[in-house]
């Protein structure tokens, strides 16, 4: 659809001290800007240039100070963002991580001194005048893309274009959910996110539109800077792609307006207040507006403006003051949303302390991302009941038999897959799904939509309230890896599920064999990967996993069948990393080291070797990194003296850490094949006979 | 546009021997079903129906005997891939890489069932009956997906999905660039893909579709499979796309049919010819189609239909033959496509036999992958002139000098970017900006749209006569690392050009600095990662990649200014992998070994080492898996004993394969940081400084 035209006050309601949206519907279309122009319209036009020059001139001078950054974009939307912030936007600077504020994504990150100025100007009382001078240099809060937890009011990480907008599909959905829950008078707040021409033809901002279009999520908002220039020149060199046309495609309402007319800018915002779908608004507007001798034009994107035009800027906007000085009465409009806010604010406390202190525990527990009492005990048993009944299932079922029992007792799980559902296991027995209609199901599906289920995961965590979790094939990880490295960066949890970890998925063959992905995620910073090698690791993974609250982790499981090698109770041994699963007497002179499906194979040589008079350890591995940080003395007591040999059916990479010089690693140095899994594992090498065999050859040596 | 009805006939020509397509448009859209359901019409209904019929049954008794693929999709598309075999596709089995085939492009790769029934059905000579019967098992070329190679007639391997119909934008692109400048009588063909839910659902599609939209690529024809099905069930459950209105959005011609009414896929096929815009049509079709009891549900999207079933489709389709026996008179049906196609095929080449002697030469060298003669010279004399000019500048920037030069003696070099041209800097001085108008030039701007950039090389290299490549931020391979695995799968000459490839590139901070993808890429099989240190390592950098033809290649190059350390004339010893690039007198008692940007650190430590007494060599190791390729003695040479040390500004894994478990590593365990390079390298440790004390320490332990 495209919106009736309308006019819309937002006016404080004495009452609920809550803002009220009167919305007139025009019956004629040709009336809207003679109404919107209307003497009595609210808007004080004077005021909102000297607000949105504040943002251009302090953006510039970032930039400038800095020698290094993006002047046009937060030049271009400074109108548009004046209007959100001044008459829309729902937020509180003293209480940054207000359960009800409105979210605000610059997912167009590179114009980052946009949101750093506004955080300024709007008074959230950690970004001082001096943290804009340090724009861009070691240790501020100022990053050269907006970095989440460098400064309050940063709601997630963005640069890598796209992420921003499929983050806040997932925080719509996030809030959706909430509402769901806690009813509108607690969570009744929307997410508006700014993109540029950039994040529109990234692939991920399909994914994330489609879905967002298919959920029907009203509360999302998006501004597109439509400034028509790119990084190589006018967008017209590589796109022509009708982006109104695009979004209406997928079930949206969109709109078109001039982003420098503060009247249109207001009335669009007003219109998006009231739809019953997502929102997209077009903002034309002009790169760097402001600078005379550069606006319009690709120079602006990423280099500053330089001294001449920053003073050409100055005079043409007839702004008199150094840099970083804002005169007294712009600063006071802009602390002034504060104060108008702070009623609505006042009235949420209001409400919620209305409510049951039980629900108000648990609410606050689940938003500080702390686990429920009954957490732990639920894991014993499942592991106690893996243990009585020998579970000898493939990782991805034991791993469906963990969600089936822990969705209960852990009601912010939300689980999800993209369009491998059945194969990934990953919907908890008692987990519905969430449709367009009906936001109290606990398990999504994503489509095939790998990226925007990750991009979309990071906004759900960001969001609050639930602990996202989302299965695709282990090989796929590819599509969402840009996510996925956003996750470890910004230190969330979020957990991926990833099925079909080796050559073991068999007969699909090499486009769908992991090879390199374990090493991959391996090299990434602050993230956990997780190869367990049976039912009762599985549950040691997934406890391990949620618990780690500032960490994502990768569960990495098998689509064959696996013995269970765990038949004691034990403390969780996988969250030591690596440990030793079976022991000869005496000293070894063998440590097999191995993960997953191949602990199997480990123990089987293991065995073999004994009758051969050959004395080994088998060390299973599930996780490197929590194995690299026990202290040198467990280390060295798992791994010990004598031959180190490592088995894991992927690339070899990283294990010589392990097995140093002298040792031998079984791994894949080539893509796999298709054929029954058995017959790869014989083909590639990966068999008691064969590693029994390299094994005493190397001791004969 | 929506196409105006038409009716088309394909004829062949007598005279020139080429198909000709009359078309009539009928000036009423009411009459068109009328028409095309006159007597008059060519299709002989009953015939395409068994032919159709031989599809459906070959590829579900496919799947039964490997117990294991994907019948739904090949019983949907049979009757689609009927018509346009048998009417539209140009190719000739017995010359499976004919210059001017049509591409038949399978992007739902996992039908891999029906491409091996069409091509065993059209007398691909190396696809038997018992390559059919081989389906999924080790060694056969009927893999799980089709993988490029296998077997003749494979264009592309795909599986993972959007891929195919990105390699299809790819080659839509390679044959316009070809058609500039071979002409129409030697390059005319089309390319037809066979998209899926998955396909379109995928962020890649959006890029493929929103550049063959602005690029006006009339010679792709998509045929979308509109089953309604995906793996988790109906795709009502995750998506709600108006498809043909988001292509239209794109600037396609789109158009919708009974994907099982031979005479609107007939004329669809054929008003599709003529199009000045890339076409998608919609085909409506039943999954498993033919199936009585199943057609229509997830349940055969990817399990076989069982032996019940299997019997109930021959009854339901009068199928009286057991499986893998197709009766002779519908094989002749499919057989005689051929001979048609062999009139056509048989003028071509008289056409090329009538070509200038030196041009066909030069066309089939490049076809061949061959380089021309002048190559070696070429780089030869840059890397003369980077020593003469001693040459100091970020490698980004010798890259560029590179490209200046080779891209006037290799002209089938195709270089581009996403949208980061300038920085990149991939535009060879000679290469002029291809546009919808003009496909004489050489260069791409791709857009925002790595994941497109990546695909649509890989479908560049497969259709041949270019050697493309692409470039854009190192951190941003993991958009397109899907793309890139499968390069490296195919084995074929893509080069992916990576700059700001470290915590060198300063500002922009932790999200645009690679850590982990250096680790990620050295993981993966078939893949030569070039970091060069100067500007002679970029040349044999360059010369190398281009030399290897059957892998794919990623340089990754500086920001930052880097000095020439080659100073002399020597053999090309990058293509070594590591070597010797300063050495003491004598045994070194430490051996530094570093790559890029760091080599010039290690350079800066091995001569303060030398002032304290301690000598050193350090080893520039610009490509490991070339350097493990080298016999045992030469990298022995290399790395000789003593204590080693890496020194990279990335993920450590992979180096203590070099360093030993006594070694030393300095890499990146965590993200980097928002500052000037300088500080960053300070902070992060890279310092001749910090490195001279702890190697001091650890050899005073």
């Amino acid at each position: 659809m495209q919106f009736l035209p309308i006019k819309r006050l937002r006016t404080l309601d004495q009452n609920s001290k809550k803002f009220h949206f009167l919305v007139y519907i025009l019956k004629d279309p040709n009336q809207m800007n003679l109404s919107a122009k209307s003497t009595s319209h609210p808007l004080p036009l004077l005021e909102l240039t000297q607000m949105a020059n504040a943002i251009r001139v302090l953006s510039m001078d970032i930039v400038e100070k800095a020698q290094s950054g993006h002047p046009g974009m937060p030049m271009g939307m400074a109108d548009v963002a004046t209007v959100l912030f001044r008459n829309f936007l729902k937020f509180s600077p003293n209480d940054s991580k207000w359960l009800d504020r409105d979210r605000f994504v610059l997912s167009a990150g590179h114009g980052s001194a946009l949101l750093y100025s506004l955080l300024y100007l709007t008074g959230y009382p950690d970004m001082h005048i001096e943290d804009l001078k340090a724009f861009r240099t070691w240790g501020s809060k100022t990053a050269g893309h907006p970095e989440y937890n460098h400064a309050e009011g940063i709601e997630t990480t963005t640069g890598p274009l796209g992420q921003g907008l499929a983050n806040a599909v997932g925080m719509a959905l996030a809030q959706k959910l909430e509402a769901s829950e806690l009813g509108a008078e607690i969570s009744d707040h929307k997410i508006y996110t700014i993109v540029g021409d950039g994040c529109l033809m990234e692939g991920i901002s399909h994914e994330a539109i489609s879905l967002a279009g298919h959920l029907k999520l009203n509360n999302l908002i998006v501004l597109f800077d439509d400034n028509g220039i790119s990084i190589d020149g006018p967008t017209s060199l590589s796109v022509s792609d009708n982006q109104q046309a695009r979004f209406k495609a997928s079930g949206w309402a969109v709109d078109e307006i001039d982003g420098h007319n503060f009247e249109d800018i207001f009335v669009a915002l007003t219109r998006a207040q009231n739809s019953d779908k997502p929102v997209m608004i077009a903002c034309k507007t002009q790169i760097a507006k402001g600078s005379p001798n550069k606006a319009g034009t690709s120079a602006v994107h990423g280099s500053p403006l330089g001294a001449a035009e920053i003073q050409a800027v100055r005079t043409n906007l007839s702004w008199r003051l150094p840099p970083f000085e804002i005169p007294q009465d712009i600063l006071k409009s802009w602390r002034d949303i504060a104060e108008k806010n702070a009623l609505v604010y006042e009235a949420w406390q209001k409400r919620w302390a209305a409510l049951p202190k039980a629900q108000k525990e648990e609410i606050t527990r689940r938003r500080n991302g702390d686990l429920p009492s009954g957490f732990e005990k639920a894991f014993q048993s499942l592991t106690q009941k893996f243990i009585t009944e020998k579970t000898s299932v493939a990782s991805r079922q034991s791993s469906q038999m963990v969600l089936d029992e822990i969705s209960t007792v852990i009601p912010e799980l939300l689980g999800g897959s993209a369009d491998l559902t059945g194969s990934n296991n990953t919907q908890g027995k008692s987990m519905k799904a969430v449709t367009p209609q009906d936001f109290s199901g606990r398990y999504i599906h994503y489509g095939v939509r790998e990226h925007a289920m990750g991009a979309m995961m990071n906004g759900i965590a960001l969001h609050g309230g639930f602990i996202p979790y989302g299965g695709t094939f282990l090989v796929f990880v590819d599509y969402l890896k840009p996510a996925l490295r956003l996750s470890a960066l910004m230190g969330i949890r979020v957990i991926y599920v990833m099925t079909h970890d080796s050559i073991g998925l068999g007969e699909d063959g090499p486009t769908h064999q992991p090879i390199e992905q374990l090493a991959s995620l391996r090299a990434v910073p602050n993230l956990h990967v997780f190869r367990p090698c049976d039912a009762v690791e599985v549950a040691e993974s997934w406890s391990t996993a949620i618990a780690l609250k500032s960490t994502p982790s990768v569960l990495t499981l098998t689509r064959q069948k696996l013995p269970l090698l765990r038949t004691e109770e034990t403390e969780n041994l996988t969250a030591k990393g690596g440990y030793i699963l079976r022991s000869c007497e005496g000293a070894p002179q063998v440590i097999l080291i191995a993960t997953g499906s191949e602990v199997e194979i480990a123990v089987s040589v293991h065995e073999t070797l004994r009758t051969k008079g050959v004395p080994s350890h088998v060390v299973s591995m599930p996780c490197t990194t929590l194995f690299d940080e026990q202290d040198a003395t467990y280390k060295k007591s798992v791994l010990g003296a004598g031959l180190r040999v490592a088995i894991e059916a992927a690339s070899p990479l990283g294990w010589d850490k392990y097995v140093g010089e002298e040792g031998l690693i079984f791994g894949m140095t080539t893509f796999g094949a298709s054929a029954p899994y058995q017959d790869l594992y014989r083909h590639f090498g990966f068999t008691q006979e064969n590693i029994t065999a390299k094994i005493l050859e190397k001791l004969g040596e």
